[in-house]
């Protein structure tokens, strides 16, 4: 018997912006994959072949993944050769419209064929938000990106390392914005999205803890606006409620210590640094973003492009390939 | 030659709350010090005697150390008894005004001898706040009772220990109170105190790396209400102008990587959890509190009363014996 669930997943892995260390990490993954380190998934590489085959030429990675003008024809890791560009015009490091405009129509390509049920999850490669609006497309990042494409009603963003999670009640919004962003039904929605996810990947109900907002979580109202009783607590209760395994309000310095990471599976965060801050402390190049609750499972890198250091070669591809293993995990969440 | 440059500093060691962890981790440390492991000082325990001697009762260690009603008169690591309780009164994790008043009273006992010139700096084992309201001491902690009877202009936090080091703008206060507090004079302030105190500790001038307040440090404005523009560069340019050696405001989530760990000596924070996050994941029993800018040197131990498991010896005397080392590096300091 074959079916759509005997196959392995397929993933459309986007190039990010060709200037960045997006096209080596996608060299490296190829290669990787060519050698039977990933047998739980076949990445297909959606971007530019033609910008692939000068990195490798410049970082001397051999390239010879079938290049595809239909990513169905994929039965092995492949390049979907989706968003020319003029390869010899883009350089490394440096912010181009064009190169914003390719990045662009891999995304929006991974997005479509997703939908259409060609692949089963995405995989993200860093953009560059400069090059991104320089080609006209106004958004902060990838995931306002995506949610705005699959129409997702709820999502957020998780940090994934085995050994460190943090989901966000918010994430890309300025310091001061934060608390009149925290509402009850926002919190129980990450804290929803985040027993969910790490059920999936994880194989059993997560134990989640929840960080206060302010220091030591107000201490009884000492310190701040009682968010903590107001709003975090409440939340907690009605988790709890729908069978939820959770913990909180805690100080945030307290969620992250060695005894706290042995034993939890997850931190909800109030706020970006709140769980930034320890992900790139303990995990900086193993760590993968996640956006859950979109109808594609979609992972991406936890770095950006690089553009320093980009098309040296020299540019450390763990923290794709843990995307890779991930979104190979998840694929089957897809709505 | 002798003279008052010559002898070993003489700290004062306060009991903190009765009830707590206090009384077993000064007789620890006075079993160290009569071990001779504190050649660098001479440790005078202020608290009471009586607490002392049941504490040695109940958790079996041998108290042996002088017990003096004049601190002038040590010669050798001692007990001032100066904070008088009963004893038999004092419950272990039980909050009582008896409690908190001995504890305060040991506190500015301490400072009055510091302000005399019979000790050379202070080190202070933890209060509990509550005990100390219900005793009629309205303060929110050790640094606020300092400053005060101090009569401190100027003073910031500094957590240490000797892979991490964090000073902050602002502590023990709301969340959403942060930037409104944020000046460029205050965050100069906090520099010039981390300076000094880095310089003092190390013997040489320390590199400084400075947080931003939003989400990547504002990314350029996108995120926040440009405090890193308007507020954080400008302190770091005069800071500069006055022969610091200070870089930022970077990201609070790029400030601890072990990159930055090992390229700075100190990070100046924004905010209370943007630096004790990483403080209480890497140094969570070995971290020191230091007030900076009191005429008298201070320092403290970075944990609580930990009523939970007070008077059963199990408490870990790492942190009070890193800020009795501390204090006898930084009392030459006194002003």
């Amino acid at each position: 018997m074959t079916g759509p669930r005997q196959r392995l997943p397929r993933l459309a892995v986007t190039l990010g912006d060709p200037a960045g260390v997006g096209p080596e990490l996608c060299l490296r993954l190829l290669a990787a994959a060519e050698q039977g380190r990933f047998s739980d998934c076949l990445p297909i590489i959606y971007g530019s072949a033609a910008v692939l085959r000068r990195v490798a030429d410049a970082v001397a990675i051999p390239f010879t993944a079938p290049v595809l003008t239909d990513p169905a024809a994929a039965s092995t890791p492949a390049v979907y050769d989706c968003a020319p560009v003029d390869a010899a015009g883009v350089l490394p490091g440096q912010v181009s419209a064009a190169a914003g405009a390719a990045a662009y129509r891999a995304c929006i390509t991974a997005i479509s064929e997703a939908v259409a049920g060609a692949v089963d999850a995405i995989v993200t490669c860093p953009l560059n938000k400069e090059a991104l609006h320089a080609a006209g497309h106004h958004y902060p990042g990838h995931t306002e990106l995506f949610a705005e494409r699959l129409e997702a009603s709820r999502s957020c963003m998780l940090q994934y390392a085995d050994d460190i999670a943090c989901s966000f009640v918010t994430t890309h919004v300025g310091y001061a914005d934060v608390p009149a962003l925290l509402t009850a039904a926002r919190i129980g929605e990450v804290l929803d999205l985040t027993d969910e996810a790490l059920l999936r990947i994880r194989g059993q109900r997560p134990r989640l803890l929840v960080c206060g907002l302010n220091p030591h979580a107000g201490e009884h109202g000492l310190f701040g606006n009682h968010e903590e009783e107001t709003v975090i607590a409440p939340a907690i209760v009605e988790a709890r409620a729908r069978g939820l395994d959770v913990t909180g309000p805690v100080p945030g310095d307290t969620a992250f210590t060695p005894q706290a990471r042995q034993r939890y599976d997850a931190v909800v965060c109030m706020y970006h640094d709140q769980g930034h801050i320890p992900v790139k402390m303990i995990a900086f190049d193993r760590a993968v973003n996640i956006t859950l609750g979109l109808s594609v499972p979609r992972t991406s890198v936890d770095h950006g492009t690089a553009f320093d250091i980009a098309w040296q070669g020299i540019a450390d591809p763990g923290s794709l390939f843990q995307a890779v293993h991930l979104a190979a995990r998840l694929a089957p969440m897809r709505g």
